[in-house]
């Protein structure tokens, strides 16, 4: 019996210029294909925050120059759900050929609503694009974008990145999966959208891919979710000389530890918030944090950290 | 009784800035929504020549002043498949929802195979980018690039145009298609792949949009192709004084008209060589070439050229 499972690719899996990417995503591809042979049906989501920073800074650096019209976050969004999926999606094709398994394997454009009213629109904090002058920071801001000044190194734009509501396209997302492909979406953590009425507007934000990893297990229904990150296990005390992995959390435990802030400055708590999103909502339900490289093995039991009832 | 209808929509339908496009793909959304409202089953592709050339110009020039890693017309052609998929299904949507029609419309990231000994290969048409100096012109000539020069107005390099050949995700496009889905796909003629084993391998190429249309026409067995551009007939003795408009075609006059030359310039031919290739595989199909703006009349048989057996 096939287990449907949401896969979170992190930047590790993908690298940052275009020949890191293409040599990335074939090595990503092999342990895909692992998983796919395990008895996966694999729905596949990913970061893009090199990516897209790489596509906003020169399509706007480009605007400027030939003083043409910039690129708003969302259609940098979109090139990267683009460009990034086409390479992952190639490069699954391949493997599984090699292993003697044809299945499409397919991206879908995804938006993803977020609440205008999000605090993190007052509270923005990811940095995009290129350390900028004080003069263009001022420019910034009349546009009424944030900037953050970075001592010693200049000022730089800083976006929202609110939590994923809806996904637009989930539908699509659900008939490819049920008609056994292979799917990749909700990439870079979808494109931000706000609902007005019936129309979806662009928003200049970056949705955590984590946050929609877990949003995007729970509306596809899938049995596992997969966060692949650079640790075969999440921590605790992770900022001492002691820390402890843990091989499994009930989400209790993992609200306690959360309360406690004993994740330390890691990065897992996303993951670990998606985690718990995902296997909250119904019994029976497994999330998975480790590293890329293990990930069969955590798939079969034998490493990486569960959260689970 | 519904029919599929593949739509191929030309640079009319897509305005060529970021602000031009998202206000073209509004009034081509309602373009789109009248013949959903007739009844049929949408596979819509489109062109991307200024929204590539500008995605390819602008990395590329940014990659060159930073000495970074340029970006290949492959990646270019999947950037543009998301950004223009992005805006198309975001606008059809609403334009459906505001009408009462609950859709979802979705972009596939789309590969296509081209044969590596496709004589364009040798004879490179399709100019890429802005013009260059005689420097950096001949830069592009030892990376073996092909380049022309425009009199007094510098030189361009120029990529091929290859024939499609098969359409990758196929499977997904027929899966959402026939579970009433309204697919997006092919963009820009598809990101052109060469087959080398069981690797698809990017090819420094543009495939001819309308060619791609009647492969995908033919391939997802639809009973129309409309390929929507800016007249509302095909012409013959289109260059003279007395141009002839055509209500009716068969595979066979069609084919005669072009032997005798008869179309002459007005960029028609791409567009009825992919009609005689939907028409020819199969009886009872029909294609439509027409105006954008007439697309439900010419749905409705009341103008339009129509080209049939």
């Amino acid at each position: 019996m096939k287990k449907k499972v949401v896969v979170a690719l992190g930047h590790r899996a993908l690298g940052t210029t275009f020949p890191e990417q293409q040599k990335a995503v074939k090595a990503s591809a092999k342990i895909l294909a692992d998983l796919v042979e395990e008895g996966c049906q694999l729905i596949i989501t990913h970061s893009n925050a090199p990516q897209v920073g790489m596509i906003h800074t020169a399509l706007n650096e480009f605007a400027k120059f030939h003083e043409t019209y910039g690129a708003p976050m969302s259609i940098c969004s979109a090139m990267s759900q683009g460009y990034i999926g086409y390479d992952l999606q190639n490069s699954l094709r391949t493997e599984l050929l090699n292993r003697g398994i044809y299945k499409t394997v397919t991206t879908v454009i995804t938006q993803v609503t977020v609440d205008p009213y999000d605090e993190s629109f007052y509270h923005p904090v990811k940095a995009i694009g290129r350390y900028l002058t004080a003069e263009e920071a001022h420019e910034e801001e009349l546009k009424g974008n944030y900037v953050i000044e970075e001592p010693g190194k200049g000022f730089r734009r800083i976006v929202a990145s609110p939590k994923p509501l809806d996904i637009v396209e989930l539908d699509a997302i659900n008939t490819l999966s049920d008609a056994g492909h292979i799917v990749i979406a909700c990439g870079g953590g979808g494109i931000p959208v706000l609902k007005q009425g019936s129309t979806l507007k662009g928003a200049g934000a970056v949705i955590e891919k984590d946050l929609v990893s877990g949003r995007l297990a729970d509306l596809t229904d899938a049995d596992v979710l997969m966060i692949l990150t650079n640790e075969d296990y999440v921590c605790i005390h992770y900022d001492t000389d002691t820390p402890l992995a843990l091989d499994h959390m009930t989400p209790e435990e993992a609200l306690a530890h959360i309360e406690n802030d004993e994740f330390g400055k890691n990065k897992m708590l996303p993951k670990i918030e998606a985690s718990l999103h995902f296997v909250s909502q119904k019994p029976g339900r497994k999330a998975i944090i480790t590293s890329i490289d293990r990930a069969k093995d955590a798939y079969l039991g034998k490493t990486g950290t569960v959260i689970s009832k």
